[in-house]
């Protein structure tokens, strides 16, 4: 009984893992179909969002399940409610990878972001994949380096999400109305993505620690 | 025994209905700020989002604690998983009210939004408003029919949402790129806001059927 609840756990945390990397995936494609104005990578985005959907709510019963069969407690317990917070997060990295790759396909053939701002975005899609990367490492080894990291790498993001205000705000930029708003979505879509990966290293911290710190600083 | 835990569990949802109250002045504050240009209200806001963030973190511990000594199962556990995810959704709000009480600050003593555009914001914010109602009464007394009306009300803001993109890039709109960001923004926050409220009422559906169905929607 003990021996297949703690394989029951260790399924669990599979189970995340795979999510997480369904999820650098998709970024993966959203980013370089929003890049390089790549329609079908970004059909792919959207079409497949729903497979990230379905395994997160199968994990979700299948923490449920746990939850009411087990009655786990202490450690046990806060991995189970880790669990079910963390796959809400990664749901919803799904769902902003799909939104990306919607602004690519709506202006599609023409580049979503205007010359001089292009390699911005670069650098924010490099460095979300950065942090769809580091997510998936903390939750295959749940370690307190990595969320400093996270941190860390949220902050350069955040960074770049004022400079893209700063560009579209400056007199050179010039671009049509549609293109401000497009800039302004993507960025925001982006640092959201980031976001997330921070809200899912409090609740890793929160398993390795005992305290829980919802997303008082979003 | 028994007794305390239907006490505990009534706690909750007491807790619960608290914090959407709160959620729901605070969005009437951020819509006064940004329809009216008030700073002083946009600074109560902001200043006060914490307490939201502050009463959730306490909800949630309470409701760990009841699953560590109660171990329920069946609808109570329902109730309980529901719970916290209910109010990860409610901090959200929370957060996307101070967003929105944000862009007043920043912009004042200008109005965030140019005159065209009024109307619609206004009718936005007061059917968020309307939302953050609904949510009260669905968390007081759940129920399928305001879970209905839940999900209409959403597609109206949505079409709302859309209505803010057409306007802003009709040619009559002739405003600055800045306010191009900010009504992008304002309604982008405003539309999430919404959304917030389908998830939570998807949840309550969750707790009267036992269906679980993440925000796939979104």
């Amino acid at each position: 009984m003990r021996q297949l609840f703690q394989q029951e756990l260790a399924d669990l945390k599979d189970d995340l893992v795979d999510i997480a990397q369904s999820v650098e995936g998709a970024m993966d494609r959203a980013v370089r179909a929003f890049n390089q104005s790549d329609v079908q990578l970004a059909e792919e985005v959207i079409a497949q969002d729903h497979l990230i959907d379905d395994a997160v709510r199968e994990l979700d019963e299948q923490a449920i399940a746990i939850l009411a069969r087990q009655a786990p407690v202490a450690g046990d317990l806060r991995q189970v409610i880790s669990t079910l917070r963390i796959s809400a997060s990664l749901e919803r990295m799904g769902d902003l990878a799909s939104h990306l790759a919607q602004l690519a396909r709506y202006r599609f053939p023409e580049k979503v972001a205007p010359k001089g701002i292009r390699p911005t975005f670069k650098e924010m899609g490099a460095l979300d994949l950065k942090m769809a990367g580091l997510v998936v490492g903390l939750l295959q080894d749940p370690n307190t380096k990595t969320v400093d990291e996270i941190r860390d790498l949220d902050d350069s993001i955040d960074a770049l999400h004022l400079s893209v205000f700063e560009t579209v705000l400056s007199e050179e930029f010039g671009s049509g109305t549609a293109t401000v708003v497009d800039a302004t979505l993507a960025s925001r879509y982006l640092e959201r993505f980031a976001d997330h990966g921070v809200s899912i290293s409090k609740k890793v911290l929160y398993l390795l620690t005992g305290e829980w710190d919802p997303d008082s600083s979003e």
